[in-house]
């Protein structure tokens, strides 16, 4: 917890079992009933009454999870434990102060509560967003900024951006707030109005900042539409459609927010600010033993993306999507049909409001069966046919190597015209006399349709998808489950609709400070001049670099919940003495890392590794310690920013794809608890600086994805996918290959007609 | 060309048209007939009569293409030119010698011919491999020494093993043989006869060295097996089949070898060497005008597998799989609905065999759509209401934001408990007197269906794909076009099959020199000791340590031939002054290679950049110069052998992932055009010392997916998937997203039911 925080324990003596909800899963999360019930037990606490309740904002309402070990003891015999009391972790704004509060639900109280002090500011609610971006409209000087810019009120929309922290002391909760004109295109963020700032205070709700520094011309809103209905021709390619079924079901079952299948078990839930969480992810033994776990919880814990634009409208530009808007709200409903496949299953969603209340979300999650057109593997041996009927007129002695060599005495024959080999073929080759060549032998024989062995299984694999709508941005966020025992972590990104909040350069010369440009308009490559933070994308159009990095969340619990962190290096050795032709080879060196220090990986100047998670007390039977292996993904950009900045210093871990803290059920959010205006006291870099063991114990691995962003006109005005991905694979964690006893579908029923 | 050739031109006088197979597109394989006919004009020629025609082995017989000016120009007017002559490129062997001959089959006679002289020998072909491996059952000794290790002969399977180049001297084209029993398994090569060496020589068909080090018993079959029929229960799960279908057929076409799909056309073509050959990669424009080239060519050039014990059983394992084998005789023919999935077409491949009569192999490429469940984009817009049917009791100066934030007002009347707001769902709010609070505005509104925008396309690409089994691996090769313009080039790796070829342990002290291992069983990790240059993955079974380098010659030609490399570096500035509160961010700085130097890439340790391949001379609308973009693999392994190693001097490209050549139309195979016991005087490497001009001109891309492997436990007897691609993108290539104009399927139609 954070170290600036005051407890303040209320005793709230009426705790009574009042509340009934049926007997949710403990990780379940909550549901509308128990957000709607939490808002009472706030409303009519001491608290409440102490406080002026109408200036309540809700910041955060969210399940407060049993600890680990609790939940451990509670699954591994439920009957025999007392139901476990439903709990929730909730963050208030009342009188200009930041409560947490843990609400018992089952007991309808508040279990405890206390005022935060410190920095940062929680995640911003919506209904604080909606209203804030409403106070131009009433505010004069903005009214005529919008006049002199001849653009019809009525066609603009403003819309929120955090102001991050620059050294300044605290101000409050503060706000940016930047302007779009929509009118004919649903395409607003092609058409930022420039050359105004806005500043509001969240609370008082009113702005308390206002420029208006230059005027430049809104971009047409021709071309930047990309709904279908909006194309004019010629239309590009139109395919034709790709049909999937499952005629014989689909292949997992949910009950409840388990979700089963093959040979995973897993937990799906819901929350405010991570959006898609999987929890006690397990797997089956080869044997159909027991389930063993490989992950307690999995989430993205942060997602950053700074611009790197340090002129005066774009400088604070670095968005924490999780820690400042939350997942939650950014959630979108799934379209089926185009955002999963016709064989999905769909999940709601609920989070509380800024008000409290229950927001429902239709179809927040979908879980399908993935099938690629891809085996999951697959061999051809050639050397071993396979059914063959042999009559053989040869000299006894050779029989053997002719049973086994097969293939080669056809291509003998095709030599001498008599048949054509063909591998899959069926072939008979008539007894002749022949002569004898290099021991090849002329055959009788005739051969089955499997002259050689090809055995492959198709890759089906069970997909759960959420998406996360930030902006002009869309992240199609996927957690594959294989029955070879991987978990592949997908991170699909469309930097939809103007990729980068467009940036008008069509300024005049000097007002900007940052912007050295002349003339009035940018609209062909040769015009440019001086810095200009990004690529023409479109007429007018700068497409800001920027970079993007998904802080993933994985508390990997490998075969139970002591596990180490062991670097495999790859060391090259140097042969002496000439025992052997070679000069070198590699080999491994295997370290575990016994501190935080030692697990703080950059992969660009690391050594090459493989990095394994084990459980130290527990072997293969072959006495291989279990664990599993991360293959990282090649969207591996880590920060440019230098240390001293400060988005920098609140997104500090960005110097390092890789982290392995202790496992602490608090520490889940890499930006920190309070990531608005953060100072960066809370967050993964400053945890790990107490360099704490992480050897034989329960420990959390961090990943991030990072992508540095150079826009192309391929981005305007949106992108297509980019797709890349993270792999957690089996290490010694299975006695062999589990995929081998899979068995294969009948296939022939379902070809193809 | 290899400066050590000697042309020895013949001039032949019978060259006149006398073959007719049709009027192929120029860039097709040899047809079964032209192979025959390149049989028959060789046998037929002066050359045959100067030699003993019986010994003549073919080592290469391939289309040899016209010159890209010749072609693009042809292509460019096919009517308007004459019938291209058909021409094609013989390596063989004969007397001892190496020929290379250049025939033309539309003229029946032989248009070149020289004897070759340098480093290094032309790929094996399978008919003397297959003859080399029965050697052994008429060797007394070996015969022998399976009898002392109470093995059936029968049940003994050998198998070639290039000898690499180790420094010594030229001691003619030699191999080496080993030997597994098959018996009860499929799975030979988890059951290696150890301790023996085999050294034999290829031209003169004998063995010319044997040793019986040591006996250890052979591994027990048990559990090796991977056939579905050799499984014994408990079974692992079997999924619900995914069944992919196409109920309005398929949406692609291929004419002859010329595949066209959506807004891409290219050419499909099979080489005894390369395996699956891309070229004249086209795509169209968004307003459906011409279609532009991309790549000329692609295919795999190499692919390298060096292990990483330096005993001497092991120490010379360092294969050219194309070099020494070739991908022609190592593609697989593909498996219906498990290899590819049921909406395949299927293509034939040929080639010619040691003796140069043609090789049918069925199905050697399958071309599919993939659909895997994604979307290729996809947007929701949560600012700006859909379909709205709005009718307002609001004061009519708020009437536009309420227009636009309908949203935002319906979540106020949540608060009020009149409406569950649902992000997708149907909601009507009545009209009511409503205190205005923060602007929230009470509204009668009707709300279509639409109430948020969501628009987003499917995700359907177009697969060419083939297998190359290489003993124990198997490598699916895919090549996927997408609408975007993207070419994904995938590498699907099953070290299947004892990955490794397993090395038993149990072997005597000191007798390899380089175990020195005690006992006579590994059966747990427990007993190692010492250097065991891998991991023990089954009782008595190490997977020995290994890379995978492959790699890919692409050809690039954006929007025409002549192109440049663009490394566009990223770089930190550092901002001073106080202009700004930010301290620092990145910019670009475009550095265009003049030479190959510039452009010998290593990833680890290059400043982060996008690689760009422009056309200097093609501009989009907007003035950006035309351009694709790679995006690397996350397989990004470079070799950790030293410089010195023999292994590394031949395999020297390894260090780089990336190269940049100038087009030269011979220089196909980074290690060299004979790369058997080649000395790494003709490979990658050694043609960029010459560090020739790169700037503008037409340009060859070279790219190298590396794989370090360390196996585990669950790569026996075979490895589920490992799966690695690179991108090449189109990076202002269009003047805007292509897949914005993409019309959607009629989704309804084909819903699951």
């Amino acid at each position: 917890m954070d170290k600036n925080v005051n407890s303040i324990h209320l005793l709230v003596i009426l705790c009574s079992l009042s509340l009934s909800f049926g007997q949710p899963h403990p990780l379940d999360p909550l549901t509308p009933s128990e957000i709607s019930a939490i808002y009472t037990i706030i409303k009519s606490s001491q608290l409440a009454s102490a406080i002026n309740s109408t200036s309540f904002g809700f910041h955060y309402v969210g399940l407060e999870e049993p600890d680990k070990q609790t939940f451990l003891s509670w699954h591994s015999n439920p009957t025999a434990h007392p139901i476990l009391p439903r709990q929730a972790f909730v963050i208030l704004r009342a009188g200009g102060q930041t409560y947490e509060l843990y609400v018992d639900i089952t007991h309808s109280c508040i279990a405890s509560q206390r005022v935060r002090f410190g920095n940062g500011y929680p995640v911003l609610n919506m209904e604080e967003q909606n209203a804030v971006t409403l106070l131009p409209f009433n505010y004069t000087p903005f009214v005529e900024s919008v006049k002199k810019r001849g653009v019809e009120l009525s066609d603009v929309i403003c819309t929120t951006f955090t102001v991050g922290w620059y050294g300044e002391r605290d101000g409050g909760r503060l706000i940016k707030l930047q302007c779009f004109v929509a009118g004919e295109t649903a395409n607003l963020y092609m058409r930022p109005v420039e050359g105004i700032t806005i500043l509001a205070d969240l609370e008082a709700m009113e702005i308390v900042e206002y420029a208006d520094r230059f005027v430049v011309p809104v971009p047409a809103a021709g071309g930047t539409d990309f709904r279908a209905s909006r194309q004019m021709p010629p239309y590009g390619p139109r395919g034709n459609p790709v049909v999937v079924a499952q005629p014989e079901g689909k292949g997992f079952t949910v009950y409840g927010n388990v979700v089963r299948w093959a040979n995973w078990a897993f937990h799906v839930s819901f929350d405010a600010r991570a959006g898609l969480v999987i929890s006690h992810a397990r797997v089956r033994n080869e044997d159909n033993n027991d389930y063993r776990s490989v992950l307690y919880k999995g989430f993205v814990s942060e997602l950053f993306v700074p611009y790197m634009d340090p002129s005066e409208e774009w400088y604070f530009k670095t968005f924490f999507d999780n820690g400042e808007y939350g997942f939650g709200p950014l959630s979108s409903s799934l379209e089926p049909l185009t955002d999963c496949p016709p064989n999905a299953e769909y999940m709601d969603g609920y989070y509380a409001n800024g008000d409290g209340s229950p927001v429902h979300i239709p179809n927040v999650f979908c879980i399908f069966e993935r099938y690629a057109g891809d085996p999951s593997w697959r061999h051809t041996e050639i050397l071993i046919p396979g059914k063959v009927l042999l009559q053989s007129c040869l000299e006894k002695s050779f029989f053997f190597t002719i049973e086994y060599k097969i293939r080669n005495v056809l291509q003998y024959n095709i030599n001498n015209k008599e048949s054509t080999y063909m591998k899959n073929g069926s072939v008979v080759a008539n007894c002749a006399a022949q002569s004898m060549e290099n021991l090849h032998l002329a055959v009788t024989a005739e051969i089955g349709i499997d002259m050689q062995i090809t055995e492959a299984r198709e890759e089906v694999s069970l997909v759960v998808r959420t998406v996360a709508t930030s902006g002009n941005y869309d992240y199609v966020l996927d957690w594959e489950f294989k029955t070879s025992g991987s978990i592949k972590v997908w991170l699909c990104m469309f930097c939809g609709l103007n990729l980068t909040y467009s940036f008008i350069i069509t300024v005049q010369a000097g007002l900007t400070g940052m912007m050295e440009v002349r003339g009035t308009d940018y609209s062909h490559a040769n015009e440019i001049r001086g810095e200009q933070h990004g690529e023409l994308v479109a007429a007018n159009t700068i497409g800001v670099y920027h970079d993007h990095y998904i802080s993933y969340h994985l508390d990997l619990d490998i075969a139970g919940t002591t596990n180490s962190f062991v670097k495999a290096n790859l060391k090259t050795v140097r042969v002496n003495g000439g025992k052997t032709p070679r000069k070198s080879y590699w080999t491994t060196v295997k370290e575990t890392a016994t501190t935080e220090a030692d697990a703080r990986v950059n992969f660009h100047t690391a050594a090459p590794a493989e990095l394994l998670f084990v459980n130290p007390g527990v072997k293969t039977k072959l006495g291989n310690t279990v664990g599993y292996r991360l293959i990282s993904s090649s969207a591996a950009a880590t920060s440019l920013l230098t240390d001293d900045d400060y988005p920098q210093i609140r997104a500090a871990y960005t110097k390092k794809q890789l982290w392995v803290t202790p496992y602490n059920k608090r520490d889940k959010w890499v930006t920190g608890l309070y990531a608005d205006q953060s100072h960066g006291d809370d967050n993964l870099a400053a945890w790990s600086m107490r360099n704490r063991s992480i050897e034989n114990t329960d420990i959390v691995l961090w990943y991030t994805i990072g992508i540095h962003h150079i826009p192309s006109q391929e981005d305007f005005p949106l992108m297509p996918m980019l797709s890349c991905g993270f792999e957690l694979r089996p290490f010694n964690f299975f006695d062999r290959n589990p995929l081998i006893k899979t068995q294969p579908f009948i296939k022939g029923r379902w070809a193809a007609t």
